[in-house]
Order: C-alpha cells, then structure tokens, then sequence
C-alpha cells in the first residue's frame, strides 16, 4: 500500500503544522486535542464561551453547518470563522484550520520570551584575524601601526586604540607566532588584540531592566543564539515598589541615585555571573552589554540624575543611545568591552518602548498599526513607516493585581480566564497550573469585568446591579455591591473570591488611561479603528490579557481580534536584535528622534476623553459598534 | 636743540635693540658693556680666545680695520665679522653690529626653556557659552539634544558626550538659568558641561619626561601664556639612572612596569599640584595634559610593556598620539580630561623628537637642516620640507660628566667655558656662576678637548702629548697621560682639576657616536657640509655648548657657525606648542609617519664611518676644511 496516491483527507492545523484522520462527527476541538494541538476552552465546549474560535482556510465542505451559538459568538466579517466546539467532520476531504494565536492554550508560555525579527548578523563587536608581518629590521614600523595598516586594509577602516588596549600590543602580536585576533567596535574603535585566533569566543549580554523583573539573555554573537536566559526581581524593589516612589528616593535620600544604581548593577552582575557560569565561560569574555529599560531606569542605571522626569515637562537628560566603558557602571565583564542602550523618546517612553518599536516592526509597515506595552506606564506608539507618535499613559498597576481586593501575580493558583453563562451567570474560570484559586491576575480581572458587563452584571458606567437576575452579586463589606467569581468552599483560602465595586473602578481607571492615550493618537493621526490593521501587544500582561475581553471593556480599540499580534517580552527582543545588529540600533537611534512623543496632560481635552473612556467600553459607543453591550447566551 | 635734525651717530646693537653714543677708539666690547650687552670674551679683549664675534650689517667704515688677531680667528666667508675686542671707533657714524647667539653671554639661561614660534591658538580643548531655550510643555527635548542642537549650529559638529558627562547635564543646563559651558575636546567629544560661563577658566599642563629631569608647564590655554613652570629630577633614577636600566628593571623586578610607571605619575602629580597652587587654581581646572618623552618614557608612562625596545628591531609597542582619560595613567587632575601624547618615530627617536622637530620648524624649512638634541641618546632629525630622515645615537652620558674624571652637571663651580694660550698653553676658565672651580661640566669638556687640540696637546688620534712645549702635561695615574686645567690651589677642592687620557677618549666615543649619526644621515640625503644651511641645537647641552668648540672636536658637522641656532628645551616647547595648537598635533602625526628612521647599527658601514670619527676633527679631515689643525695664537 502506497500512500502517495491516497487523497488528502486529514485535518490540519496551521501554523503550527499538525494533522489528524478525522473520524467522521468529531469536532475540530477533539481533533486538535489528537493532533497535540492545545485550543483554548472554557465552557465545556458547550459553544458559549467562544474561546475556541479558529478559522477554516480550506475545506469547509466537509464541515457541519453553522449552529446557533457560533451565529452568536463569531464575528462575521471573518470568512471561515467557527467554534471548534461546534464544528463537525461530516465528509471525509482535506480541511485546513488556522488556530488564530489568541485560541491557543498555552501560547502565552511561549511568547514570554519575546518574538523576535530575523535581522542580518552584524554585531557591533566584531573579531578579526591577522597574520601580522613580524618585526625586522627591513621592516621597523610600532606594533600599532604594523596591525593597523593590515586590520585597515581588511576592514577599510582605521579605528583607534581604546585606552588600555595599547599595553596589550606587544604580548598580543608575538605570543602566537605574528597571529593575533583584533577586536573592535562599530570598526572605529579597537577594544581588544589577542594572541592567538579567538574568533570563535564572541559573547554579548541583552538586559531589559524592567520596574519590577530584570531579565538577562547571553547570546553567542557568532551565530546569534540566544545560548542562556536568567532573571530577577528588580533589586530596587525594596527601595520603592513603583518607578515614582524610586525617584523620589534617589532625591531624598543620601547617595539614594548611587545606591539604587548599585542595586540594580549588582543584580545585573549576578545574572551575568550565572548565564557564564552556566555557557562555561568567563564574565571577561563578555565584550558588549546591550541595556533597555524605561526612562527612570535608564537613567538610574548610567548614574544619571532622574528627579527632573518626575516634574513637568518631565524631559529626560539624555535620549541618545550609550556606550560607555564598563569600569563606568561597574559591570564584571572585559573591562575595555562596551555598555551600551537604546535611545529614550521622551521622559516617560524610554529605550525599553525603543526597543518594543523594533521588535514589533511597526516602523517598517506599510499598513498604520500601534504597539502598546501595558505596565504601570503603558507606552503607545501608533503610526506606520510615514510616520509615528508615541504616548506614555499612567496605568497603574492594577493589571499586576496590586489595588484589586483579591488580586495576585500571575502564578499558581490565580485566576486567569473568566466565563459567565449569559442566562444563569453561572462562572467558569480557569487557574494557573489548574490550581485551586487563590486570588485574581490581571488577565483574570480583566475577563471578569468584561464578563459582568457583557451579562449585565456591570452596566455602562460601571455599577455592579445587584439584583436577583444577577446571581453571585450581593452588598459585601460597608453595603458596596460586589460579585462572587469563586465560593469558598472552591477555593485555596475558604474564602469566597470576589470582585469587588472598588475593583471595578481601579480597571476601569487603569482601561481609560490607556484608551485615552490611544485615543488621542489616533486623532493625532486621523484614524478611526478601522484604519488599525495591526495592534502590536508587548509585555506579560498584554500576551496573558484576552485580546477579546480587552477590547469588550474597551482597553484596546475595536477592531477584529486576529489583527492582535502578541509580541510578548518585546523589550528583550529589541534589545537582543540590537545586540546583533548595528543596523538596528542606528534604526533605533534614527527612531528615537522621528518619533512624535505626545504629552498627554498637555492635551486639551485629556480630562473629558479620559472620562468618556471611564464607561464600558466607552461613552460613544459609535467606537465600539462590535461590542455588545449585553449578551444573553443561550 | 633738537636731536630730530641730528645725523643717527650711534652704535645698534642688534637684535637685542640696544644702543650708545661712540667714543672715539673704544672698542665694539666696551660699546656693547656701555649699552648693556654682554659679549662673550675668555681671552681678557686680547684678541685670542676668539669668543667675541659679532657681525658689522652697516657703518663698517666708522671701523678700525681687521687686527692680525682677526684675520686668523674670523671665517672669511662671513662679510662684516669682527672680533668685538679688536674692533674701534676710527670715525663717527651709524653701527649696527649684530650679536650673534652663541656671543651673547648669558644666552644659555635665557633659552633652557626653549624657545617657541608662535602657533596660532586652538587648543584641542575648548569652551562654548550656550544659552538653551529651557524645556517646556512646547519644547520637549531631552537635555543632551537641547545643548547638542545648540552646540551644532555654533561650532559646527556634533560631538559625543564622553562616559561620565551625562550625569552633570540636568544641574548644568539648571543651574545658572540656562546657561551652561561646555568643554569639547577636538570637537568631537564633549568633556564637561558645567552651570554658567566658565570660559575665563581653560589650563592645560605641558610635561616633558626627560630621563633625568621632568619639566612641566601650567598654561592659560584662553592666552596661550605660560603661566608657570616646575621641575623635578624624574623620580625613576632610584630605579635606574638610564633608559636601558630602567627597562631591565620592568622586566627583571615583580611589578617593574608599574613601580616605575607610578613613581613618574606620582612626581608629575606634584608638579601639577604646585603649579595649581601658585595659580590658585585647583587641578580639577587642568582639562589636558600634553606629554613628550623618549620612548621608553613615554611607553612607561603609559603603562605599555617597553622591554621590546631593548633588543633588535627595537620596535616601539606604540607610534600615534595618544589621548586617553586621566583615570587610566592615575593623574590628578579634570577627572573625564585627557591625558594627550605626541607620536614616537621609532624605538629610539620619541615624542620628545617630534617636539624638537616641531619647535625647530625644520619640517618647513625649505632649506636643508639637522636638528641634534644630545643626551644618553642624541636624536638627529635631518632634511627639509620635502623630506626627513632621523636617527638615534648612542652617544652615552659624558656630556653629562658621568665617567669623566672631574666630571659634574653644570652647577655653581663647573668649568663651563675653558680657552689655552696657543703659545704658552696658559689655561682660561670660566665657571658657572664664577665661583671656584670644582669640576668640567659637558661643555667645559668639550671646550677643552677642542682647545688642547687646537693648541697641539691632542694629536689627532686624540693622545695627550706630554712634553716640555706643552705646558700642564703630565703622567698622571698609572702613568697615564693626563693634562692639568686647574692647578690645586685655585680649585674649589685644594686639588688639580685635570682632563685625563680616558676622559678625552670618553669625549671622542660621544663624539664619534653623534658624528656617525650625522654623516649616515647627510649620506642618505646626498649632502655635504655646505648644503647643510641650519643646525638647530635642542637640549641644555646642545645649547650651553660652545659651537665652534663643537665644531672644533668634529661633533657638529663643519658649517659656519651662525648657522647654529640654539633652541633649548625644545621637546617642552613642542609640548606647549601642541597643547596650544591641533594644528600642531596633527603635523606631528603626520611627520611621524613620514619621517624615515635609519638604523644606525643595520647600517654596512656603520663601524667603518665611527672608527673614522673618532679621530679630531675626523680622519677624512676634508670634511672639516674650516677647523685648523693646529692653531699657533699671538
């Protein structure tokens, strides 16, 4: 029996390339699940909670009819959009299933690292070879000139000796017979001569010191691989938990900048410690540190007063990208190697969100889009290769969990998927690892509210209604309505989870500050949501948040969900691509000054769009004609 | 009555500018000490010793005619030469005599510190006052692109901000309302950024490492003056009194390189220190150090291994100028200004070379010259402006008075000046400061050997000749020949102060060593004597040397002698020449590279050309036609 003659009759699932026999009358949720394809489910796959959206790029002949809840649930402007709870094999042919990434389980897991653009290898840090003519009398030229003229003829550039290096020269040049390894910087500067042929040794250091994580990538720059990854709490933590509250430290406390600085440099150095130890090499073979991070922590980092970002106009005191020695930051790696960052924008959109453009690709499209990185400061950029504007929205950290009665950090035990049965408002959730519920993590909290609004548990202002219709609400603590997700018996504590009224109104604050921003770029740039082809989403908390669930409390803009792309710790990927990349950061530095950094409290109307972004999703609901502002299942 | 209608009658004396009423038959000598210049004159004005010519330019037929006297000490060849004692007042009439420099008594002191052409100022370090449009709502630039759109449009160039600078930006552009001085460094680096207008305050601190005595300059860069100078015996001599011990010492002693690198950076320290303290200034006002040494001095200085320049090809590690932060040689001073050097030519021709080319102006001379600064080791630099070849001679330290008997440095009561009788060999001596006599310093010894020749004691293979006729030889030590100077009871020491048969051989090995290096050097450039139209003399012995005495021993090629030119301490000159001018630093890079080096001892007929020079003047005596072999006085 050959195979090759057979006709294709498997189900295959994109992208991810897996493929199954169908038995006749299986779902597509049960021959993804054969196929070793995870697709999100949280209703039981009774059709009501539209998680397993995916979308039928062939085939569609041998599927079963639509049927009443994937008439409910799918937008209808996505040609071949079904539940995979709800679809069936009914003929045997080939069908091909895309499984858009927001339905894949698990896919959060995967982008916490960051996606990453392919760029040319061109590290800064480059090796070079030379067979040296040896020095005799017929041929009296200095050592340096004697390995420049030959580096200069190889390179077509004359760089110069960095300070140090000059007392290397002789031992470098005649301990391996005339063979020595150069290595320089950007070519115009000579950052190490090595006996010997070292090519093979070429390391760099990515950190994205983030407010609250700092995460450190090791990268073999010969090939580019990422060859080891580590990470921290920020070691500023227990000097301010937020970047304002470090600020004010470092102005008013004695030496409070330094000491901050020095946290941070130790932390960065025990993760240096620990991706060498681990890849077997020396922190001295680490010629080039690449740092991103956000404005105040860019500064920090370099020794940089930051008590001017904290007052209006909030300027930074340098935008530029950096390279500076490493005994200047104090950094255990080759002393004569590099540190260097991404330019700033402006006070409050710092290398980090430089580095989010990169990665995201933003500038390079044809087609207008926006990258929004969602912390305790959402960055916004918007625009397209034309022409770019950037915000900075004060978020807060209520998507971290903090401010949120039952809020916790994404871990064990936390929630992270909401579904509320329209008709019963019976709740379904989903926790990390599967665990017994513990608390509620930002993309939990955000289902929940999207949830209550879309069974009119909330109405538009907000209000929880607490009503006999609305099982689970009741007056909890001081009279204030709240609405039970999880009793107590279910749960870790005893205690029954709840989203409080005060809940409510901390994401409502923290959605309208982002959608504010975007809002007034879009008007910056004319755009009305339609025009967003693309929305760039960076950070943990954007890749964990349900893209569907965002644009239902109207965080992000209304558009269809599969124009959602999760970059996920995109800071990381700008910075690595920059370590790789001297194209990118000449892009990056070229960016940081065409980019249009738009004061948001300098806008005129910045009060009363805020207020108008308060309501769910919003006031106009012209904006978000795809809502619906109540759902009733059934 | 009026002088206006009065004819000019006077006597000038020129170029000093002085001048006097004549009386009739006084003598040029006497004029010139009635005006105020002091002639040289050994012999008591009898017309012997030779010491007092001057040049008549107008008036020679107010003159008494030439003396018997004159016409054997005079060089023909030079119109209007006279013997300033020989020479009368026969008829009233404008004189102007001319005074050559090596008659000029007293010149010597004048010149130690070398003298300087002018340079047009435009230090590498320079300051701008800005007034920066402050950072408003409307105007949202970070702080460096604020002073560096600024600084563009004013200097014309958009420099990098230098490690360390980044932090003083905020307080700096806040301070004093805006405006803010900003130091760069070649235009291409900005150094310092401070509040206010700091113009008024811009030093630099020129050094010139000598083997034995380190000099260094304090200069107002904002005037280019001199504002004060110290010296200090180089703090290595503990650790090796010449060059080649002292690199035996950085390799043969644990820490060699850096023991002898810290004891001249601790002494250059204090030099600064007490040059900032006599300014009132602090040394965090020195924005730039400029150094000069030999190589060895410079790259131990540095920190740069410099035992590869004890052994064939004696290559240096380094040739370019240098400029790196003072952190890394450890100065005390601007703490991110530079610590600058000027090139190296070879392994034995230095940055103090290149200061002496650069002072002498040779590089420009569209006549051929030589420059010859005599020390342990003589540099020679020979050519014009379209080409120069230079050399190192061994020439060792008897000019110092190491390893001549009665030898001294020249301090009070060095015979510096010494002139025989021909006939009765009666000896003549002048000291420094005209105190007892306690020993020959460098030019006594040269004056003497020149003198005893020149009287018929030395033959010509340079043997004493003790016989009746020759007054004051003796059989000393040993029996060896030996030739009393001094005789006890007129010495500082109760003692003979005599010139053995050793010291006068120790004279000619010097001698022959700097000859040699001149003839390899004429012969590459296809010269003669007389094509050589400039002798520029560097060094405290090249310029307390008597010329003619030189000329007389066959060190100095045989050229007139007012083609002598003494220009001092000509490698600090270059130093400060350099620090005042970029211009200058980049001739200096670029005649190091084009300034050929010869070998000395890779020369085929090296020992062939230094066995003919050490015989007086030379065995080839028709390259020395002007000196008389034997000259008979009275």
């Amino acid at each position: 029996m050959t195979s090759i003659t057979m006709p294709d009759t498997a189900v295959h699932f994109q992208p991810l390339g897996r493929k199954t026999e169908p038995k006749k009358g299986g779902t597509l949720l049960d021959l993804a699940s054969q196929a070793g394809v995870s697709i999100e489910s949280i209703c039981g796959s009774v059709g009501k909670c539209g998680k397993c959206k995916v979308i039928v790029r062939s085939g569609t002949s041998s599927l079963s009819p639509l049927t009443g809840s994937e008439r409910r649930l799918v937008d209808p402007r996505v040609p071949g959009m079904r539940l995979a709870c709800q679809a069936r094999i009914v003929s045997k042919g080939r069908v091909v299933v895309e499984v858009p990434e927001d339905s894949q389980r698990g896919h959060h897991r995967l982008l916490a690292a960051g996606t990453e653009r392919k760029v040319r290898l061109r590290p800064a840090v480059r090796k070079t070879v030379l067979k040296i003519p040896p020095a005799t009398l017929k041929d009296l030229r200095a050592d340096d000139d004697r390995l420049m003229d030959l580096l200069e003829r190889k390179i077509r550039a004359r760089p110069v000796i960095a300070d140090g290096v000059h007392k290397d020269l002789p031992q470098a040049l005649r301990k391996r017979s005339w063979t020595t390894t150069v290595t320089t910087f950007r070519d115009c500067e000579i950052i190490r001569v090595e006996p010997g042929d070292t090519s093979d040794q070429l390391y760099g250091v990515a950190v994205d010191i983030g407010t609250t994580k700092v995460v450190a990538y090791l990268l073999d720059l010969g090939s580019g691989d990422i060859v080891g990854t580590e990470s921290m709490p920020n070691p500023q933590i227990p000097y301010g938990e937020d970047l304002m509250s470090r600020i004010t430290f470092t102005t008013k406390e004695p030496d409070g900048l330094e000491r901050l600085r020095e946290a941070v440099v130790g932390g960065i150095n025990s993760l240096i410690s620990k991706l060498c130890g681990a890849k077997g090499i020396a922190p001295e073979e680490v010629l080039e540190v690449m740092v991103v991070g956000n404005t105040a922590m860019h500064h920090i980092f370099f020794g940089i007063p930051a008590n001017h970002l904290a007052a209006a106009p909030y300027a930074p005191a340098v935008r530029t990208s950096l390279s500076v020695s490493p005994a200047h930051v104090g950094l255990d790696m080759y002393p004569f190697g590099k540190v260097s960052s991404l330019p700033n924008i402006a006070g409050f959109v710092g290398a980090d969100a430089v580095a989010d453009l990169i990665a995201s690709g933003l500038y390079d499209d044809r087609d207008t889009g926006m990258m929004i990185d969602i912390g305790t400061n959402t960055e916004i950029i918007a625009g397209n290769k034309d022409r770019l504007v950037s915000c900075s929205c004060a978020s807060g950290p209520a998507f971290e969990g903090a401010h949120i009665k039952f809020g916790m950090r994404a871990s064990t035990g936390a929630i992270e998927r909401v579904w509320i049965e329209g008709g019963t408002k019976e709740v379904v959730v989903r926790t990390i690892d599967d665990a017994a519920p513990k608390g509620i993590c930002g993309s939990g909290i955000v289902d929940a509210v999207s949830e209550m609004f879309g069974t009119g548990i909330l109405d538009a202002s907000g209000k929880i209604l607490v009503n006999d219709g609305n099982k689970g609400t009741r007056k909890g603590a001081g009279g204030l309505p709240e609405f039970v997700l999880v009793e107590g018996r279910e749960a870790a504590g005893g205690e029954d989870i709840v989203v409080t009224q005060h809940d409510v109104q901390e994401i409502q604050l923290a959605k309208a500050a982002i959608f504010t921003g975007v809002s007034i770029l879009m008007r910056r740039l004319g755009l009305k949501c339609a025009d967003i082809k693309r929305i760039y989403a960076a950070g943990a908390f954007g890749t964990y948040v349900d893209a569907t669930s965002a644009i239902a409390i109207g965080m992000y803009p209304d558009v269809p969900v599969q124009r959602i792309r999760f970059i996920g710790n995109a800071a990381g990927s700008g910075a690595r691509m920059s370590l790789r990349s001297t194209e990118m950061r000449d892009l990056a530095e070229r960016l940081s000054r065409q980019v249009e950094y738009v004061e948001l409290a300098a806008e005129r109307d910045f009060q009363n769009e805020f207020a108008q972004a308060m309501f769910l999703p919003h006031r106009d609901v012209s904006r978000f004609v795809n809502v619906r502002v109540s759902r009733i299942d059934g």
